[in-house]
């Protein structure tokens, strides 16, 4: 059997409100003897995306058999169900609401399976609206993170909400198009154009040079930060396989001005 | 005797300063066995109303034996006493300012016992003016965890500050008025006005329909967020059991400009 | 053997992006049964005085053989070297740019030993870009927790990156001037001027009175924040043994317009 140590929390409820602090208090009344680690609770309010892409950077840093609980929930009370995935040997909680589209979405984090959580006994006794974070994916979690059998905590779903991730477009065998999917608090803009797609670019030729254009300007490709001088912009494949751009020690977002969602075209010059 | 597993932390501390993070650091020289939970870090400077608030939210989710600290400390290194509470099953540790009101006028919340902590032995050795969380609470906290029995700490005494909450008014027997008394991050609008203070409306009459009015404007009463739609104000009984105002999925605070002390009225229309 | 039951973390990665949870993820994969505690996530981005002075603050009131990580790394890529430096019974790693300036500056923080971190084998297995948090830093944290014999990780050097901080000017024997060099949450601003820079003035004389001057405002040297009264601008010898700047109750550095870098002087009147 897989050990549980950890369950990780990645939230919307930012760091002013008890929110995150009693669902630990719930899980540790529970079980004392794991570990709640906090992956972020500044996720953009209500941002499910934006979670997705959290967890999914994130989960693989943590040992098999963690327990990752995602509650950005703006349909709380709604008809949603509650969710409870095993991936690989990764197990992940939450609203069934997109949340962990990017990790069902990639083959190599299965096999997976999926189980509407509704074994209410496991739940906080509660009346009236419930908040699902503590009163059902907390003691769920905690209660996973003590032996009890995933099958135990409901039914075996087949599918589950996923949102659409922006892809990357391959325009010949020598140019492809992505777009910024998000921006670190470094001010470093990430596409979702991974290392393995600008590998693949001109497979049929030896060698070329390898271009990247945001905006009508060609970026340079660095291999690490300091390697860019001056308050330009530069491209990086970053620590974690995705193209991103970046201005040496300082902010690129704010000073050019990238949003989210903006083009990002690599070719290579054979 | 109980066990003490673990001890939280609620302060106005921030998280940029390293004052909770030594906390920490003396707690576990002392007890290294103690798990430490943060419940908040960004009470508003100096507000022992909010703390309070925070607590009272929170500390019913954690086990039973669980020591709570609590440093919103704007008198600290005055003659304001250092106080050990302990109600019911849990334990408070803070200074003697109100910041544990909110407990101690709840009756279900004792029964109730109040040290002034004098024992200089259990603090942190220190020349000079002294940060009472890191040399007395955080010790204190920790020795506690570990055993030793409270009354070790100071003498017994039958008083402490308390800060006033504001109060429901039943204008008649089918109306109360009360008001917003706290902000969450996502901008709804928490009010002192209690699941059971609205179930006491109208009880000679068999039924009736609630009426909550916030600004001579007209809410209706949501079983839960997702019910609501479009970008109304509406009302709730939240998970925690108070009446809230919200917009679903908006920030109902800045939308509508709701303040901390406005007036909010329920009334039983038979 | 010293015993490592904590590892400490001090970064400049905020608290949206995940940085700080994938570390804690590597540690635990690594060495389930160690504590890892925030000292700060919020350092200025790229400012390493700012962690230095943090870490200098905190890292006493943890027990020995703590193991203090510090992430605030604009040249990660470049050829600063990775270092793990053993101070007294305390121990440092992070990357060797000054990061840990104010604990080597500090005789009574020694004996130093410092090794430059080479040994891949403990390294996280990586291609590309390299986030040495991730991949240097938090496992040889985790595999020195474990027991690991420091010189394990790479040889001994005998220099390493200093920041030279502010320096206290004694102008006669009876008055020093020094400056800001912080600012904390609460908006107290606090300088270089330590309480043995003070004590030092006027030796030779028996007595005299202390006076704080700033910007031609000369300030009162309270014991405890609530001596001061009102609006006004006030000394103290803080808790960690430092001259700062504060307004009972509010925000100094902005009310004041304090600066980090404004002179503090400080002379005794016999």
């Amino acid at each position: 059997m897989l050990e549980h140590t950890l369950i990780t929390l990645t939230t919307d409820f930012g760091l002013k409100d008890p929110f995150a602090g009693i669902m630990k208090g719930v899980i540790y009344s529970i079980n004392p003897h794991v570990k709640v680690v906090d992956i972020s609770h500044n996720v953009q309010r209500h941002n499910i995306f934006e979670a997705s892409q959290t967890l999914f950077m994130s989960y693989k840093y943590f040992p098999p058999g963690t327990i990752h609980v995602a509650v950005v929930d703006p349909g709380v009370g709604s008809s949603r169900r509650p969710l409870l995935l095993s991936a690989g040997d990764h197990f992940f909680i939450g609203p069934d609401n997109g949340v962990f589209s990017l990790i069902i979405n990639d083959p190599a984090a299965g096999p997976f399976k999926m189980i509407h959580i509704t074994a209410s006994d496991y739940f906080l006794p509660v009346k009236g609206p419930t908040f699902h974070g503590r009163d059902i994916f907390a003691p769920v979690a905690a209660w996973l993170s003590k032996g009890t059998d995933p099958g135990e905590f409901g039914h075996e779903i087949d599918d589950c909400m996923k949102i659409s991730a922006p892809a990357v477009t391959f325009t010949d065998s020598n140019s492809l198009t992505g777009e910024i999917v998000s921006i670190d608090s470094f001010g470093n803009a990430i596409s979702n154009i991974s290392k393995e797609d600008v590998c693949r670019l001109g497979q049929a030729e030896s060698k070329g040079v390898v271009r990247v254009t945001y905006q009508n300007m060609q970026l340079s490709l660095s291999e690490y930060y300091a390697e860019s001088r001056g308050a330009v912009l530069s491209a990086i494949i970053n620590s974690f396989g995705y193209l991103e751009l970046f201005v040496n020690k300082d902010d690129a977002a704010e000073k050019f001005n990238i949003r989210i969602g903006d083009s990002v075209t690599v070719t290579l010059d054979v």
